[in-house]
């Protein structure tokens, strides 16, 4: 269908096909209101490297009190978003309410830890010592060298490859025709995201513009793909969205069946210092995970978005200190190594709200390590704010903010803008 | 057309694609004879993830003389294999006569590579001690902390994938009809190998059967299907082939321009007692290896043959130990982890040569850590079998010297076997 038309219509487009973009797609869908997702490869960017845990407590950290305050709000809608996505009939999302279990190598990394349960208590937070003894009753094959463990029981997890495809299905099928969803996989409409640009129209965001003359009209346009969203054409002059990537490699294995589980609980380490997590699957595999890096290792060309190289010694790094707090790491089956780049921000909050004075554009970018956990949020936050409502709480998360107040308006759209704002 | 017919005929079969199969029947071919080359996955069992060096020197192992002889005869044989695959219009087989340089990390390292080089020295092999001074200024990025390095002129490389690509390509195009390659890639002709049985004629082994019925009538049938060999059905009644897997995890991994080339060497080391070697590709990437495990980590059925899991701990052990070799090997581009599991001797030296008393029948598998450098020979040695000579200084390597001698004749063949000898 959408081959023969030129335009789309729709209430809301919703740029990114990521965990942030499904979550807030289906959101808009829930209101009542028609969407169109447009990505060319949706769930493979950072989402397709991301362990799911919803990490609220352990991942606090220090001078992040406003970010603090959204995690912990999304970790809040997190039961109620599974449990209807669940309703609405939704394939299995994997979210699971495993605990978390923080273990420190050596004294140093207890004294971390213990420094941040403080502040986590002064949160309100619940952080409980284990001692060694106790938390290898829990998991048999901790090592019994760690410095110390705290049980965290309000971290749990999502599969986020799983929930990206639940989504995708929920929203194919939750009112037939109301959604389209433009991508090379289900309408043979491959995008060209760099190429697209935000459409205008009297002052206002009007949808955007896509490869080949296409475009999708719609009432409220969302930009939710990642590190990509600086790179989309039309966007208001002197918005700076400052995002670069910050890479991570995650692995995942299988547990042979004589050590299965590894582990019931998400195990989040601290290593000489330096962080790891093992999260147990429900089919008896762990994703390890947790390095950054902010170099890519690409052999080749160097891109801002499309690097996937894995890092050699991030890998090795990741299984050196899964091995310290876990030792039958070493007597798993290595499934696969992957890299992505998240969107990082230089206060490592997201990029989260509308643009003053430009009506018809909402930016929800810049999630970084938290994607995941922050979606729902992201999603509430997003609907009432076309609802015409804005919750203060998140003013801090605005996504001019590091931008000149002195330049309104907005570039001139270039040649690929096929409705060129009057201006 | 083969699937029109229920029955093929060649000079030769050989059962198996990999390097070995694949050498020997391009030898066949040369020779003048027809070719079946009969492989449902050709070139993915162990010389999928071997490393391709053609290693007589730094490979020699204690008490494993007659072994050498056979190294050595056929890395002599390795330079004009090559160019004759040149000039018969090969594509690139990654052919190249990189040194080798066998590193210690330690001082039990370089104790342990002193006494090898007696015992090399002592069957007149070339090993050159140099200064760590002067291996670093051979090998730039090599660690200052290594103990020793040794030179090893002659041990030089291949690329096994290559290899098996312009050796396939060549037996398609060397006489039109001629050769009949029977798989699931060029033919649509599935083989399911396992379900295979030798046939059997007044006596003699006349080819083999293949699933649906289909059989390989030939003058000739060589079993050059590594661990698969021992499932083969017919198999002359008291023919012992006692292979066991051994597993092997390998890594490739793209080189980052400012580093390149990483080595100009093949870097063979020791640390702390634990093998590893890094073999520089021309395309600039790496491939590291060395590890051995005779026990599998797949999480899912065990099984002898289709074992392709991927050990953590083996994984951890390469990068860790190729670091200390070369420290920027953590700078690196992880492209590959792959395993493969190796079909090994109770005595290391390869199963090899007639089955006395069966005409029609040679066995080629057994090749352990060597089955790549071997080729040449076993394709020598197997065509001059074929020719009616036996060379007597390979004795040693006897298929039936693990077989009890009291027990002649062959197994009543099984329903698959269609063509069932009368007995």
């Amino acid at each position: 269908m959408l081959h023969a038309e030129k335009t789309l219509r729709a209430d809301v487009a919703v740029i990114g096909g990521g965990v942030i973009g499904h979550c807030i797609a289906w959101e808009a869908r829930r209101s009542g209101r028609s969407v169109a997702l447009i990505d060319d490869a949706p769930g493979q960017g950072a989402s397709w490297a991301a362990a799911g845990m919803l990490a609220a407590v352990s991942e606090l950290h220090y001078q992040e009190e406003d970010l603090l305050e959204l995690m912990l709000e999304s970790s809040g809608l997190w039961p109620a978003f599974a449990a209807d996505l669940a309703r609405a009939g939704a394939a299995d999302t994997g979210y699971l309410t495993t605990p978390t279990l923080a273990v420190g190598a050596d004294a140093a990394d207890r004294r971390a830890l213990m420094d941040l349960r403080a502040v986590q208590q002064a949160h309100g937070l619940q952080v409980e010592p284990l001692t060694v003894r106790g938390a290898r009753l829990k998991e048999g094959l901790l090592s019994p060298a760690i410095s110390c463990a705290l049980e965290i029981a309000a971290d749990h997890q999502v599969d986020p490859r799983k929930l990206v495809v639940s989504l995708r299905e929920l929203l194919a099928t939750h009112g037939p025709g109301a959604v389209t969803a433009v991508d090379g996989a289900t309408g043979g409409f491959a995008v060209d995201e760099r190429a697209g640009s935000l459409l205008w129209e009297n002052g206002r965001v009007a949808g955007v513009g896509l490869g080949h003359g296409r475009t999708v009209q719609a009432t409220e346009t969302i930009v939710a793909n990642g590190l990509q969203a600086p790179t989309l054409g039309g966007l208001p002059a002197g918005l700076h969205l400052p995002l670069r990537p910050v890479y991570g490699d995650i692995l995942r294995l299988a547990v042979p069946r004589h050590l299965r589980p590894l582990v019931t609980s998400t195990v989040r380490g601290l290593v000489r210092g330096v962080p790891v997590y093992i999260v147990p699957r429900q089919d008896g595999s762990v994703v390890i995970g947790a390095t950054q890096r902010e170099d890519t290792v690409s052999a080749s060309e160097e891109s801002l978005t499309a690097d996937t190289a894995v890092s050699a010694g991030g890998v090795y790094q990741l299984l050196r200190d899964a091995q310290v707090l876990v030792p039958a790491v070493s007597e798993l089956e290595l499934l696969e190594c992957t890299a992505r780049a998240r969107p990082a921000t230089p206060d490592n909050a997201p990029l989260l709200g509308r643009v003053p004075e430009i009506p018809g554009l909402i930016i929800a970018t810049g999630f970084f390590r938290h994607g995941v956990l922050l979606a729902p949020a992201a999603a509430v936050i997003c609907r009432e704010l076309m609802d015409g409502r804005e919750d203060r709480r998140w003013a801090a998360m605005s996504p001019s903010r590091f931008s000149r107040p002195e330049t309104p308006g907005h570039d001139v759209p270039d040649a690929i803008d096929h409705q060129k704002e009057p201006a």
